[in-house]
């Protein structure tokens, strides 16, 4: 009888052990769960964003926000994904223009499309505005919009970018898009305000990060609409609509919102404004720049880049008391799935 | 004993009377509240419409739409409110111009300015889009995008519609406001795409149609991003950005929205474009023309009127069997709480 009490008392012990254990792990869970920013360090970018957000939801805080008013702006590369070795974009008009090579057999000799097809990048860009534009202009215009839609989702689902070898909305980081979701989860509409293309955006951005066509804005050439057999259609001019860049992001944010943003997020130089015009409204704001700090998990670049370059807006950030997020210290997690990029 | 028995009885019956009026009272009531669109009259185009609406929200029906598919586009002026005598912007024109003469007393001998000064808009008018152009400049630009949504706030709250005496925001469709709620309420994103200013329109849509800034869509005035005084601005230029009227407006829809419309709502040819562009969709769509057909409530006017000409989209609505709204047939009540116009 001894000997079966030790055996109950063994077992018993045992049970409450795992009993113990399962409440354990079921609790480390929840905390899990209830993380909204599992990517994101402690520390004080993730503090001020998250006190910013909490406080614009809560009725009576200080730092309350009407709904209506929750309007928050991301730029995209360098930003919500990233923009080395070159704006991704270009990686869809080189091989655009390889694939549409074939039917213009007159580009072997001419410039910057010789360059293009022999894969002398530098050669092709070194005739800077006007060479990006007609290298824009070939492959963005003359088609419909619904033509033009097909062929970025044909790309975004086949590329890989070229140092990773992932597919581009792979390239995505992780912490902001848990951010993008933290933010609509407390009653912000999250918009893009991006140098990018806006139709180049658009037929992915919602599966990416949960921001549909409607909230993002870009660079546009101009549209023209016309009946074609009979059908309805919108055909891409070679001719520039609007430059989403610099000054152009906060004309294009009233333009298309029509009301001062609460919360902006850039990268560059090229945000400066739209964290300019963000930070004079009247209520409570946030103004972040995410700085590439992380040469071991993505780049690291800042005041000197050609991509992205981040000089003028870091001083103004510190100045300001924007919050600067570092990629190396603040994030746990750049990538999905803690993938490198090299 | 038997005079007190009758007199009971009758107090019983009397009681029970009493109880039988107020239940159909109430059930009247429940009625009224019960019925979303209480202004429009049984008929076709009701009929047309409430059944588009509820099959758009209803999963496993022919007719079902994705939530996020559901964006329905309204022109404003002649659709959502009145546009007689003139278009009501107009009206705001030449109240500004009045009170911004007396610092330009240049404007006394220089058309279109002294005709207005004049009260004499056939004159005023008669220099064609020339005139006009000057008219919204001086009126339109020159101020920040602040300053001048305080010029139209201020406008809004005080100034009358000249023939019914009301403030213009009275001088709205009951059915229409109510057509919007009721769509909202199954889902729909509701946009105002109107050849009116878009920042003319931003300051009081949301309180009178329930449309926010970021769902309105116009002519714009391009705009330019400056810091004065340490404080950034965005300065309203002289410069037309872009006429949304016509070919305007499916391309505006495309570059603000992204998406493609499956309901719009016209009342002129300025509209078609956007009606055929939403009837080219390759889902179920709507197509609605108002038609102001009621010389008694409002103004009975089509094919030959200079404001709100709607001819050409008559009779593709009619090939096309989109559904065409008769303001005397098919609404109850026209304006907010009855009015007449004058």
């Amino acid at each position: 009888m001894q000997s079966t009490g030790w055996k109950v008392r063994f077992m018993k012990q045992t049970l409450l052990h795992l009993i113990a254990f399962l409440l354990f792990l079921q609790l480390a869970a929840c905390a899990s769960v209830g993380d909204p920013l599992p990517s994101w360090k402690d520390g004080p970018a993730r503090a001020a964003i998250v006190s910013f957000v909490e406080a614009a939801d809560r009725p009576g805080s200080p730092g309350y926000i009407p709904e209506a008013h929750r309007i928050a702006v991301f730029d995209n590369d360098g930003t919500l994904w990233a923009e080395q070795p070159a704006y991704f974009q270009l990686f869809f008009v080189i091989d655009r223009i390889k694939a549409m090579a074939p039917q213009h057999p007159e580009w072997k000799d001419k410039e910057p499309f010789r360059s293009i097809l022999l894969g002398d990048l530098k050669t092709a860009l070194s005739g800077g505005e006007h060479a990006i534009l007609e290298l824009v202009a070939a492959t963005h215009s003359g088609m419909t919009t619904d033509e033009f839609e097909g062929e970025v989702r044909n790309w975004i689902a086949t590329a890989r970018h070229p140092t990773s070898g992932r597919p581009f909305t792979q390239m995505v980081y992780q912490p902001m898009v848990e951010l993008l979701a933290f933010m609509r989860a407390n009653g912000f509409k999250t918009y893009i305000v991006s140098g990018g293309g806006i139709e180049f955006m658009r037929p992915w951005t919602e599966a990416t990060y949960g921001v549909p066509p409607e909230h993002v804005i870009g660079s546009s050439l101009k549209t023209t609409f016309e009946i074609r057999d009979g059908e309805p259609v919108l055909v891409k001019q070679p001719e520039v609509g609007s430059i989403d860049d610099k000054q152009g992001k906060p004309v294009n944010i009233n333009l298309h919102i029509g009301r001062r943003p609460v919360a902006a997020f850039g990268n560059s130089d090229g945000d400066l404004p739209m964290l300019q015009w963000t930070a004079g409204g009247s209520g409570p704001n946030l103004c972040v720049l995410i700085h590439h700090t992380d040469a071991a998990r993505e780049w690291a670049y800042d005041r000197t880049s050609h991509v992205g370059k981040l000089d003028r807006a870091l001083d103004e950030a510190g100045k300001r008391g924007w919050t600067i997020v570092s990629m190396k210290d603040d994030w746990s997690t750049v990538f999905p799935s803690g993938a490198t990029v090299r």
